[in-house]
């Protein structure tokens, strides 16, 4: 479907940029999934795309730790993640979070995510043309 | 409220549009009328309002399920949606979330609710002068 | 962070605003200072930073609340909401959460903290550049 949907569409999308904040950890798996969909298929539309995870949502990008996550859907979060990172969604991890809520040590997370602090949250929040938290 | 203070506001919203994304569902009641409630009120105050249901939102808007669904504060959620679709506000429903997460069978949401793709929510959010994520 | 970071940016936020829709209260007290921290940290960006607290998230501000409300990282969350309101965010409260949700009584909230309806969250989305819900 991410990669039908946009083929139907006007490339209206250009320039336009969505950011996406997750607070929403492994804790609650079924959370997770709609998020990393959506925003691959945003980024399929032609739409920058940004994913900003805070609180315990840098967990869900420790490595090997989506493939233990199972769906009621069926399958694990780490095919969405992969969708996400294959489609040109940026990925952003908080810092602060991964310090002091998530005790992520250096090296952890995914290839592909970049450590940013809180002020970087600001500076995207204000750039983007729609901000959605999920 | 909802019908008393937008009386003594400029009717300067014309055209405006807030989306507001629904992410709970009947597991946390007390979250989920502030929304419609919120909605009810933006819509008599002539913003183009829409409410997009996912996750286990969609739940929410399955006949007959608001209606036991009862609040703190006395009565139950099925007025706050009642009040919400009177005043204009639109319904739509994630179809995949429907279909892969709440097991929402065809013909089993209150008339008034459309489904949708997750495509529409990009298109929505980026149209949309205001996001607002419950 | 929240004072050296800003130093090395131009001031081009003047006249910014981000809204900050708050949902999360003492059930979920991890949840709670990344958003205090964050606005504290845009109102030293030099936004015109708002913080809006409806369904539970009222309760963190009754006076003495916050002082019990341990942190993982350690600490309590009293110093982050001091932190915001230092630094010149707004904290608004959803008068109907605050009655009919949190039985807050009257001179109840924290110095500094104002009640206002639910029309008010509509135009202060609205008027917003960005909305950041936690």
């Amino acid at each position: 479907m991410a990669t039908t949907e946009p083929a139907v569409r006007p490339p209206d999308n250009a320039g336009k940029k969505i950011l996406m904040i997750m607070t929403t950890g492994p804790e609650d798996p079924d959370k997770t999934y709609a998020p990393f969909y959506t925003a691959a298929l945003m980024a399929a539309m032609e739409i920058d795309t940004t994913m900003y995870f805070l609180m315990h949502a840098p967990e869900l990008l420790v490595k090997g730790r989506a493939d233990s996550l199972p769906l009621k859907k069926g399958g694990n979060l780490r095919m969405f993640i992969d969708m996400a990172l294959e489609n040109g969604v940026k990925f952003l991890a908080c810092s602060e979070s991964c310090r002091d809520l998530c005790d992520i040590p250096e090296g952890a997370l995914l290839d592909g995510v970049k450590l940013v602090g809180s002020a970087t949250l600001a500076d995207l929040a204000l750039e983007a043309d729609s901000v959605i938290s999920f």
